[in-house]
């Protein structure tokens, strides 16, 4: 087992991980830019290095910084959190170079699933459904027809180039995709100076389902069922839960246990989460994070795993010690997340926390590094409390959520919790019939 | 369903009611003294109702004001809470008299189980085993050795009349009995004026085992495991746990099946719990608590079920929906009893709360009625916080409290947090065994 661990990042993550290494006898240290002195990582890490300025880029991005923190305090592995470096193949690798064990997987599997282009075909070569399209450009609109004839209509026409909507084009019938092709090309050439385009299975309504995964170094892996991370806001998740309340046990089983097959046969180790789209009855590979997720939490509490304890532990060669069938889920988990933001225009809030009481009591968790003083600095992520209930049923998760949100007092900046209080309340949500557009929507209203 | 419950108590406990109730969709009526005008648990309910001065006997013990709160806020049910008015008999009439619910048993079964007498031989007829012992006084030191060759050495000879240790003398073979017999006769009469004594086995080293218990209006009874309260101080619970680490699953199943068998013959309704000492195999009925209890929290931990939502369902004629087999233990759980005393004299500490953070993450429930700012009046239980972990296993608890004590911030007033530092240091404790003398003994080093 490790004896000392370098945790790479800050915030709510940071300690979350600090409380899985103290609950494993392994002692912390924390690395902080200088504007998080006074943050909770690292008034109770056993050490703490400050590795550069406010500037993530000087700081928790500075891998030679960071990599010299761990040499002096002289740790046995580091663990990168979620963002910064966590998917960075190139500080996975020097940190074993450096003599470091790296909390997470191979800097090979980071590439990998890095690429979307190779990820996909990695993952379709193993059986793993995707969106069905073209295998590249379609340089004239009679190649397209064919393509959208043999996918089915509608069709998305979306520049190679592209991002942010530009140059995509929906083609719901035969009749549209001329057009389509056309617009999608003319868009493309003007926005990105490159107007090759692709063509895609268009996905009206579909939901966002990932497949939490752990494996071993040893060939072993189990997945911890899904997550329904479908309420999104421009592709940032804002509430997940597990189960989804759209699959029912043998859409369950399916995905999961194909899931992790796929990631025992690509030989990966450590957490995991394959994410989806769903549609129909139908799950279309996206993209696999080779990392550990903020929502992780809503799985430790449907099944009594502790992921963080088990990444760390599987990290250390470790093997796994259970089986699929071990794990076991029970009830219903829904989380908020919590951002420092005008719950309206979305507006960072950053500033001093004046007054702070997180509510308590059975079936809540809080995972914030929040405490009252404590000043959000305006430097990263707006993410400060991830607000976790955990019930026998969905609605019941739903009440306690909402009793939960009227104790919660974060006082002297803006939360979005009254967003969250706002969702909870719709009646879409409380049927469970949401999808990734839905919230955008719902605030367009 | 009730729409309304007035909450007849204070501190955590009333809070805990106030979010089972919250989370069932009921309204709260909250009543204070006025030492209490800006506890927690006035500030979240719906309406509150002051019912007298700071000395609970003129408040929280003041029955028609009670009653009268009730009658102004139109509300259907009573919730006693714990201690006050909870195992009052003639309360509980009162309040059906009044036309108001009460949830909890009949004033029959309060009646019943506040006679130790009564109680005691009830739940012989029933089966339930007893500390075996004379049947009244004895009046003569031979009958002394022949009750005591019967229940077989050692014995502990008591006052009839006694309390405090006075009067109470132990025979460890039959060649004490005549002195031990004498001696405690004499005692008897200089402190109590009264010479009776009874024989009874002596329990070296008990331990605390508790069974919760939960019945129906329709007479179906289920439990939940048993807790392990041995860790008391002057017979005051410090720190519970479930399960016991000093059952196995056939002991578990034997006395939990036992207990609920005899709830359900006496026609009981609510919650309850049995008490009984436990000592190299066996168990020996104490007493039953007609009513919640302080550490039902661990029991929610292990089972995933609300016991105050179910007790709330149950008082509505509710049947109990699912039978013990439905009843799924999961972990561990431990919950260390945080008071407002100085951790070495136990002298109450009340004042000023400056400075609060409860520990959060994985496995953590925290129920407090605490605040920052709060002052802890000097009238009450010195109770000011339940400090719950749950784990997969009880090494996976303890690492988990060791943590959460770290985390834990009570700023102002003395609290017994560092007692329970030391406690889940020993190595008793780490290893499960200690019996109810133990952490006399602890103290006294």
């Amino acid at each position: 087992m490790f004896e000392k661990v370098l945790i790479a990042n800050r915030g709510e993550i940071a300690l979350r991980i600090h409380r899985a290494c103290r609950e494993m006898g392994i002692q912390t240290v924390a690395v902080h830019s200088t504007a998080d002195a006074d943050a909770m990582h690292v008034r109770l890490a056993d050490e703490s290095v400050c590795i550069g300025p406010a500037s993530a880029r000087d700081s928790y991005l500075n891998i030679p910084a960071i990599l010299s923190a761990a040499a002096i305090t002289n740790v046995d592995a580091i663990h990168p959190g979620i963002g910064f470096l966590a998917e960075n193949a190139q500080f996975a690798e020097m940190v074993e170079e450096h003599g470091f064990a790296f909390i997470g997987p191979t800097a090979d599997h980071i590439r990998i699933m890095g690429d979307k282009v190779t990820a996909k075909k990695t993952v379709m070569d193993l059986g793993l459904p995707v969106v069905p399209g073209s295998d590249g450009p379609v340089p004239t609109v009679e190649e397209a027809e064919k393509v959208a004839a043999e996918i089915g209509y509608p069709v998305l026409i979306k520049a190679a180039a592209g991002g942010g909507g530009k140059g995509m084009k929906v083609a719901k019938r035969p009749d549209q995709l001329r057009e389509a092709y056309q617009l999608a090309r003319g868009e493309a050439r003007a926005a990105f100076g490159n107007d090759e385009v692709y063509i895609e299975k268009y996905l009206a309504k579909p939901r966002h389902i990932e497949i939490q995964l752990l494996a071993d170094m040893h060939g072993s892996c189990v997945h911890f069922g899904e997550r329904d991370c479908s309420v999104q806001r421009r592709h940032q998740k804002v509430i997940e839960e597990a189960p989804s309340p759209a699959l029912n046990a043998e859409q369950r089983a399916f995905i999961g246990n194909l899931a992790a097959k796929c990631t025992a046969a690509i030989g990966y180790r450590g957490v995991g989460t394959m994410e989806f789209l769903y549609e129909e009855g139908k799950f279309y590979f996206i993209e696999m994070n080779t990392r550990l997720q903020v929502e992780h939490t809503i799985s430790e509490m449907i099944t009594g795993v502790d992921l963080v304890r088990e990444q760390i532990r599987v990290a250390t060669g470790a093997p796994l010690g259970y089986t699929q069938d071990d794990i076991r889920f029970e009830g219903h988990s829904i989380e908020c997340r919590v951002n420092a933001e005008n719950p309206e225009t979305f507006i960072p809030s950053p500033g001093k926390i004046d007054g702070y009481h997180a509510p308590g009591g059975l079936g809540v968790r809080v995972d914030s590094a929040l405490y009252d003083g404590y000043r959000v600095p305006p430097h990263y992520d707006s993410l400060i409390a991830k607000l976790v209930v955990h019930g026998t049923t969905r609605n019941e998760c739903l009440m306690r959520l909402r009793r939960s949100i009227e104790e919660y007092v974060i006082g002297g900046i803006q939360t979005t919790l009254p967003l969250h209080e706002r969702i909870i309340a719709e009646a879409d949500f409380i049927n469970g019939t949401y999808d990734i557009h839905w919230l955008e929507h719902l605030m367009s209203k």
